[in-house]
């Protein structure tokens, strides 16, 4: 944001800027590997037509000179897009997704292509944490969270089908949204479970994050799932800034609470002491506890059905696990497969009323700190209720874990709400003196 | 709606036109058994209890006396519903569906329980068509189409998960409605499949319809598939007399035609040469091609899901032909059930396109006349692309076939837009002469 309105009131250019980024990834791209396609010459390039633009005909839009990240599942007409596989290195899509035409339409330059796990599935790749390279970034938007947390881009689009975003932010110290189901267009984005699939945006504030889904949440018929204006501009009469007024918060813990570091009772305990009158533990049980299961496999056999033929005529290109992450899909029976389904309504409707009852959920983002190690990107349980329901959350970085590395406070909001949702995470930064200005 | 008229008006009594019901039942039942549970002096106090009602405090409701049948799985705290199946005979249900519950409050008389083919699936039982008692009345709402057909009662309520409600009403010549899905609640109706079951309703001409829906479309939160005030008020300010402009009309032929008897051709030129300007052909093709399929597939898929405890459990009280569907359905793949339902949104689309060029779509409702004899109810081919996306139709007696019975004719209306479908229905209606104002 800061950087958008210094270029508007041409404070500074936007090859400054993209300078300043390409000097930093230049310097660190060795240690974190965040990108997959990365062209600092094409990047200055753009940046000075953007300048030009901008002296000949004015702001082209409110992100005039920006510099962006994008996940490779993400189509560009410019650069490669290659989901993360060998089976498609060197695949250069004709067209950009819609996501990243709205991003070019305000004016937005897009650095690069960021590294994502194979199909933004699993299979993790060298993208390692910007805290301590021992660490991962978590996935499957390893490259886009860590591209933002490493400051190479103030803002990095990623997605989520099981738990994409919102882990590899909580790893990486970032905030990252993953908005309602339905809110931002798919269409040039690889499809893993159709239901399930969210883009999503990683930046270093909220106003970052709000600035780019202001312009990218247009509705498009192209997405069968979009729904219709569920987002309103999210800054607009600075509904950020009116974020005085306390929500009602339940904390809840949840089925995946069972997963979560020893560690982690005691920082949440310390959370909640802090927010005091402003929060109330509710309990998630019964129809809750197969959740998790429900979403595994929602998840499974769309993955199946629209990664089977790839499985089955070109494995050896494939990685061993993303091989195991498909055959897995194989035998859900479709009795299982609609009990799931159904569940998600009735699920969908107990967070409704929950949600009568207070402003906000918040629970934990991730199990932990980033596990050690580059094998596995971690564990997904704390997304999959949210991404199985659609609902928006938003990850906060406000802890830190016993190896000095970030923990995200999850924030999940009513469903269409995100505006509302952005307000009170808002609230809560203020509250915890993690709002910089 | 001239006996809620007339009874409002005092002209009148409930009880008068509850006994020349019952007289009719009385006389014809023998031959058309449309009833299930029927229980003339229960009616009669009934409708008693409703003229003493309007003495002392007036006017209930709209429906204030007047009759109607339910099919027999609709749930009703005060007749048994045993969904047509020998496993739940004696079924006494607690509570009142729904639509039950609307249907009282605004004033009427159940008159009891109409037969359905066993769990609205298949399996005819004894109800004959009114017009000829070696025809079949269609199914699986056979006794609710029959009664109505039959002036045993004046409306009837239906369902359909394939072609239950449309296909009877076309084969024993009365008016029929499927609203848009999500139209009426399905709360305490059995469950064939929740993606595709829908309540309908009969009626002798479009305005006892409509009065009907008015009453019992309300937004019920227990239905999670309700979309909330799809349907406004249907007569309000008139709108079955504000129907004098003509629409821009669509015949389509599309995958069922290739079923249709040979006669049927004729009959659907004459009657497009007397709508002449006011309708054009069109097409089709492409992906409607596999509409017929992935309602199989969803449905067979579902009839597994909610069934297949009966038929493991219980099979031997099951009908043959019952057991048989329910087997049907046990191999889907859930890939194919995905694709299924994928295409749907896609045929959704398609539709939404053709129905932004034409008001109405109008095609037959059957492929043919009543086919002779009771062991099977016919042919559903001609519902399954509405029933599969959930766009409203009604059909309209229009046609007659060479054995003297009636045959349906189609029109479907815009998602939602089920106010204007009655519209343009009666314009039809009108343009016709099966208006009988």
């Amino acid at each position: 944001m800061e950087a958008a309105n210094a270029i508007r009131s041409r404070n500074i250019c936007s090859h400054e800027l993209v300078q300043a980024c390409i000097e930093r990834i230049e310097k660190r791209e060795g240690v974190v590997n965040a990108w997959v396609d990365f062209d600092p010459q094409r990047a200055i390039d753009e940046a000075r037509v953007s300048d030009e633009e901008m002296m000949r005909n004015g702001v082209k839009g409110p992100l005039h000179g920006v510099p962006v990240g994008l996940k490779d599942i993400i189509d560009t007409y410019d650069f490669p897009t290659q989901f993360g596989s060998d089976l498609f290195r060197g695949r250069r899509p004709a067209q950009d997704a819609a996501s990243a035409t709205f991003l070019r339409k305000a004016g937005a330059v897009i650095m690069g292509k960021t590294v994502t796990t194979e199909f933004a599935l699993t299979g993790a790749r060298a993208t390692t944490n910007p805290h301590n390279e021992k660490y991962t970034p978590g996935g499957s938007s390893s490259g886009s969270a860590a591209a933002v947390a490493d400051f190479m881009v103030p803002v990095a689009l990623g997605s989520q089908t099981g738990g994409s975003m919102i882990r590899p932010a909580s790893y990486c110290g970032v905030y990252g949204y993953k908005p309602t189901f339905g809110s931002i267009s798919r269409r040039g984005v690889f499809i893993l479970a159709r239901v399930l699939d969210h883009l999503g945006i990683y930046g270093r504030s909220l106003e970052d994050i709000a600035i780019i889904m202001e312009q990218i949440s247009d509705y498009d018929p192209a997405d069968f799932d979009m729904t219709n204006n569920l987002v309103p501009k999210i800054l607009k009469n600075d509904v950020i800034q009116n974020s005085n007024s306390p929500p009602k918060i339940a904390f809840i813990k949840g089925p995946p609470w069972l997963y979560i570091k020893p560690y982690m009772v005691s920082l949440f305990d310390g959370y909640l002491e802090k927010l005091n009158e402003h929060v109330i533990e509710v309990e998630l049980s019964g129809i809750f506890d197969k959740a998790l299961d429900a979403h595994k496999i929602i998840m499974q056999a769309n993955v199946w059905h629209n990664l089977s033929d790839y499985r089955l005529k070109s494995e050896s290109l494939l990685m061993p696990e993303t091989v195991k992450r498909i055959d897995d899909g194989q035998f859900i029976t479709t009795r299982e497969y609609i009990e799931a389904t159904e569940l998600v309504d009735s699920l969908s409707r107990a967070l409704d009323l929950l949600l009568g009852q207070y402003d906000i959920i918040i629970t934990a983002s991730a199990t932990g700190e980033a596990p050690i190690g580059l094998a596995s990107t971690g564990d997904a349980v704390f997304q999959r209720l949210w991404t199985l329901t659609g609902l928006p959350t938003i990850t906060l970085p406000h802890l830190e874990g016993p190896n000095g590395l970030p923990i995200g406070v999850q924030v999940v909001g009513r469903k269409g709400k995100d505006k509302e949702l952005f307000v009170f995470a808002k609230w809560l930064d203020k509250f915890m003196e993690y709002d910089d200005e």
